[in-house]
């Protein structure tokens, strides 16, 4: 589709391409279809980013065909989210995947990530302990992307000393994710404090009226605070992409 | 039902009162029926504080009809929540009642209300300039039951400085009122800063995701702050006859 | 945040203070630094009560690493709520600790709580047998708190004699905690009958139409009782805080 | 449906009905087709009362059109509810028909009601003022469908002596419409009070977490108490229609 | 509350009974208190039914200690409900309790029922197999408070002439209780046939959109018959109790 | 996107169309773009019908442009759907539109519609009168689209008999659309008695529960009968254009 | 209720069918009662298919006890949906019944189903590798009910030109049934380029705010092309009955 | 809070700030108190912008009051944000205040804004014509904030070729604000197109089940695209003020 197009008329026009050929790369280049999945080669080009293979719903056979479809295809490292580590340990042994595997935040890597070169830090905050998981995502997800990765965990807005005692790493962030279940205030006191941009991810840590992370994420919806965007509930992985995107920028 | 139970039976057996009576005294004593309302006169010795009418529902007739009966049993002031200024002006025009009315709490008062003889002052703190007249209904409630009120408007936590500055106030309240639509995150901020009883009011001010209050409301109650409890959606009333409660323990 | 920024600064520009140390005061003192924690040392001071420890979201390990540094700071005794009798096992067990155990309530202390010096009795009230797990949480934290508890179970609204036959309790009281599911009635009732403040506890106890809690909490929250405010559903150690501090105004 | 089909096809054999007839019988008698409404004529014998127009979704002219048919076709009064007093003017004026209308209870009556022939009272009892035009609703109709009633309005459980000042007619009831909005614990303690069925009435009355009703639904629904059921919000004509073909019971 | 009061307030002044006493009785007579229950020893004369023991919240410990209770307090028989097979088998082993126990419907019985002398048939009807388990609550329940019960089963209006074929049986009865989960058309359906009052039981069976059951709720809620009136989500019990109390008007 | 992408490519080698050209075919043609709105010329070719104006969001002005250029480039009529009179009226009179308007259905229709030239009919069958305006929208539009359209009205599943005495047409039908509010039972019971494919339109019409037509909305999508698919509330126009579909299949 | 009722009448009127007789013929004839189920056994007649088993809320036995039935009666096929491996292996072991089964799709089938003679292509289409099993579900009733169906897994709307390659096969199919979990948006995309009816399936993948299959379920509802219609969430199975019905339109 | 505290600590000791003057500074300094409203001065100091006013909740002369003050302390132009067309008239004649006024976007500008001076383009796309409102909103405060802003409406993903033809604008932008109501597909669409940040923002535009914007909420929440973040329903001055922070990112 974002092919150049005139370029490739062009080409067809000279004879240089022929027109079958044409239609066949406007139709079937940019992916690999093996059944069950349309592997995309492309999207780094395309979305600045190479592939990223979501675990949660997929089998361990099929993981491992798609990482090694990708692996052939190209240097690039390939993250896996999502990953349990009944998963991990079978890519690992059964399926002679090397993979490094971060049980904190389910996250499993092949390959390496791309080196930091982002304008700057992407700090990540968490309100409480339990978050913890949902953080890691983020973390682990922005550092292979090529970023440096600050973490301040547990600075939730019931005891705000703790977090007004780390405001010199958040006034010097790029980008803040701010991770927080429950009430999710956090998003809006942070967002008070810095200049950057704010990517807030509610979590569904909590019990009762915070109905699975409902709570937070109207709260950061509703934020009083300019500059906080939001993504799904315990979206770690999200967070971090955008957050890269924006500390990539030039 | 709280009467004095024994005493009225040693009465009886006594001969003081005879069992007519002390039947009819158990049944129909507490209150004046006049049809389309149960009006209740003891409620000022069961339950602490007189009798209030909530205007909204009301015609101004059956306020009127209401307020004489009061007024013609008791001294005692006689409070009107969620008044409009056209009931009002209906009551003190055409009903020629002696009517204080305050149009930013939407709130009238007959009567004096009581000397403020609380233990100290009901902070009342708002997020925004649109909370306003749920905070003067609270305000004006508070000092008609006998408290001091200090008014902290507009100190939302997008601005934590707004906040941080009044902290001496805050600190120094016997119990706060924190009124907040949008994400209701003032409430967890201002409950673990201070160590009183912090009674939290969410408003229906926001829009979109704030669903009328219920973005603020799920907040206050997920609040990661001890110390916090919550009413209603824009219940200033019920929040400031709580705070007077607690603001006469003794 | 709330130490005495005055002496502070008068002690800096003395000398007494070097500028370094005072702004490392300012930022790093109050709280303990474990990683995935920060344990707050100072929060009696700020709020009145020590810390407390929810147990729901944490591992044995983190339990016993918080325990152990807050224990090391102070004498207090340290509350530990939602805590499964599994890690309540590891805890003695496994990692040592003197702990008293409850299941009903599912809560664990570790030395001795604060002695009962309220103004009064908090009457802990519950609907059905099966808002016991909620009530003993927060008979239990209130008791731990330095209250007088008493306990009224099973005296929900549909045989109403039940709760008149212990009116005599419940109106000695200093504050009610009223904790009920399925529709959450017992609120306005006792909110009718008692002079004091009432604290109400949704819980999740039902099926159906209850919402895991939903019914009762929307009950709670429109109660037309005055003086009643609300938890978040399941939230009896709130409720007990809030209850202590009211109890413990002067 | 529910014709004598034996009957019919008796009929049909014996020659007394021809096939055509029959046929003719069985599926265009019990209504007559006016285009946008089919009025049905039998609903009496099917369900032991006459048609009751629903008012609100019908301009006047269409419900002029509909009663005049219904009275063409029997003698047996009519009854329209949800009708607008500009409608009621409407029909009375424009439309020349003879109609009693009831402003409070939005409900016309055209022709007389049925004798009060009901196995004993129907009770119509309310938490507040405000839920009176769905009082009026039921009352009204449960008088037209044929039985006595008593009225017992503003009895509502915060203040429960004004509700058990009237047990004796409350026990005395052969069925009780039990009226609520905001929290709808009225249900519930008359449910645990009297022996007969309660009908419960949930109302739009009340702000914020009432939302329209539903706070005082879910209550009705998970009544603690047995013998209550529940209908839709507002819906005082249901309730009546119920209650009375329970009190014609025999 | 609901003791002949003038009669206990003569007695006391005819010195038949002492103040001490009389008070006594007020108080505390109508239930034992085992601590963890207050056993309602006079629910029958109030409400014309012994008591019920709802199993789910309940360990067979404490079922067995409120069942020996009620036993030795009367001969009725007692119904316990939600009562898994687990229980039944504890109840019946271990605390040597003599039960009848239907898996089908979750119920146990100790002692017999009462004998059927309600005014007709109740009809329990249901849209399709899966809901079997809520329908037989209500049948054994019905049957125990001493009703005659037609079962019909698996009749949902998908396939119209099933219910059709049963047309009889219906429109014999006394009450129908109409049970359905998924889109809960039968309460509309059964509603529009029959003369008698109809009682609605939503069933959690279903999925997706069925969203446990509130499809069918709203539904029934809503119906356009006349004559519904709804339990909660399963509430077979509270379908059979009300409908008994109908059956038995006279 | 549909365009013959092989034609376009080999008339671009064959040197018929230029590169230049062939680029701007690609991304231009489809269209008018006359700033607030992209107005498709080619959806008839593409989806088999012509552009149809939703008039619910735009200013007369706005609707008389689109409706001007759509003329100006086919001789097709247009259909504008939820047509307020007043906009027709004005597009009638300032803007000069030859437009047939029915008030019934807000539907507006500029030229004539397509020759009936369906496989069959359709029936648009309701459940109540107040459901007329989503039904005659739906009418309409299928007439418009080139459809037989027969109309049942006012034949809900409380009154059984009214909708089985029409079963010769709805059994005739090719397509049914059924529309009801409230509890939206129609939809299952048609479902059960015709083989042709129902499409089920649930309507805002109700009240207190039906929460503006989602009761309805759930009914249908958890329709135990086969064959059934629904549309958003309201949605007569969506209703008819699948129908239409379906009735040309060939 | 749609046997020819015309018919039977003159062949009770000419004697040619007894009167009894032709009463149990409407009655009974259309099921057979097996106690817990009616078995429709015309179905096929009155609807186009035959009886399809819902696996889901039936245990072996019954499912056994249907098939047997329906397989006595007739030499069609029967399918089962929702069927678990574990309850399909003990229909093929313990009660020996010859099942074809499919553990993608959860779907059994007896016999054979029907020839493919549809009047074209089903193309059944996913967003994600998560939707499989509601596809395959989808897939195979449509094979069952006799029609060709196209698979095209895995081509959701973020990697558009993965869609787009398979242009050829959506704009030749009779009818597409597009199945999207998180976000839905496939169903609009799809719509916006077909011609055909296209049946929107939302699935229940996906996580936080997708609340089950909520978010794509309305996202289908609200789809802004024309042409979509939606079923529950997860319903493959009604999908295909719904495309099958109109890919055998004629 | 952000001040530079080393700093002023450093010059209290240096004497060259008295403590009191120093303890002043900290507290009173950052904002205006002007009773109703804490006017920030220094928020374009520590978030990069200056202060914003949001119209929605004030009245004129609220407004006219801050912006004043605003306008004393700084030569920075304001922006004001719903403001209805016949407050921006006082604004303009009463309150005499020289305000660029935009209808379309409801904006208010006081003074000029920021040059552009971004990295790129923000491009603003809209799904349909009646999502302008929003739009505006977004592209105007992106101007006043100094950006470049490209507007695309009415490219709503059901008629893909409108986007498409687009897409060299979409691909050159730096951040691109997606604006849709009903399904918000268009969230998705361009997420998977482009390779820059994407803001996604809901709008309440649509009918039924669109649930006045919930629906493209929760679209764009769970888009499978990456690099997509949300803001509240109708937040365009949201969603362009957090793109003006990333196209300044440096």
């Amino acid at each position: 589709m974002n092919t150049d197009l005139r370029k490739l008329l062009e080409d067809v026009k000279a004879g240089v391409i022929p027109v079958n050929e044409a239609e066949l790369l406007i139709k079937k280049e940019p992916f690999i279809d093996i059944d069950f999945a349309k592997i995309d080669l492309h999207r780094k080009d395309r979305t600045g980013v190479g592939e990223v293979v979501y675990g949660a719903g997929k089998t361990p056979e099929q993981i491992a065909a798609i990482v090694t479809k990708l692996r052939e295809a190209s240097k690039e490292g390939v993250l896996i989210t999502r990953l349990s580590s009944e998963k991990a340990n079978e890519l690992q042994g059964k399926f002679n995947l090397e993979l490094t595997y971060s049980e904190a935040g389910r996250i499993g890597i092949c390959g390496s990530g791309h080196r930091a070169d982002g304008l700057g830090t992407i700090a990540v905050v968490t309100g409480g302990t339990s978050d913890l998981p949902v953080a890691e995502e983020a973390a682990l997800t922005a550092e292979f992307l090529g970023n440096r990765v600050e973490r301040l965990y547990d600075v939730g807005v019931a005891g705000l000393h703790r977090l007004m005692s780390k405001l010199d790493i958040l006034m010097d962030a790029s980008v803040v994710i701010a991770i927080a279940g429950m009430e999710g205030a956090l998003a809006s006191v942070v967002g008070g404090l810095v200049s950057c941009p704010v990517i807030a991810v509610p979590t569904s840590v909590g019990y009762g009226a915070s109905f699975g992370g409902v709570s937070a994420l109207l709260s950061m919806l509703n934020s009083c605070a300019s500059g906080v965007t939001v993504v799904n509930i315990d979206n770690g992985f999200g967070a971090a992409f955008s957050a890269s995107l924006i500390n990539h920028m030039r």
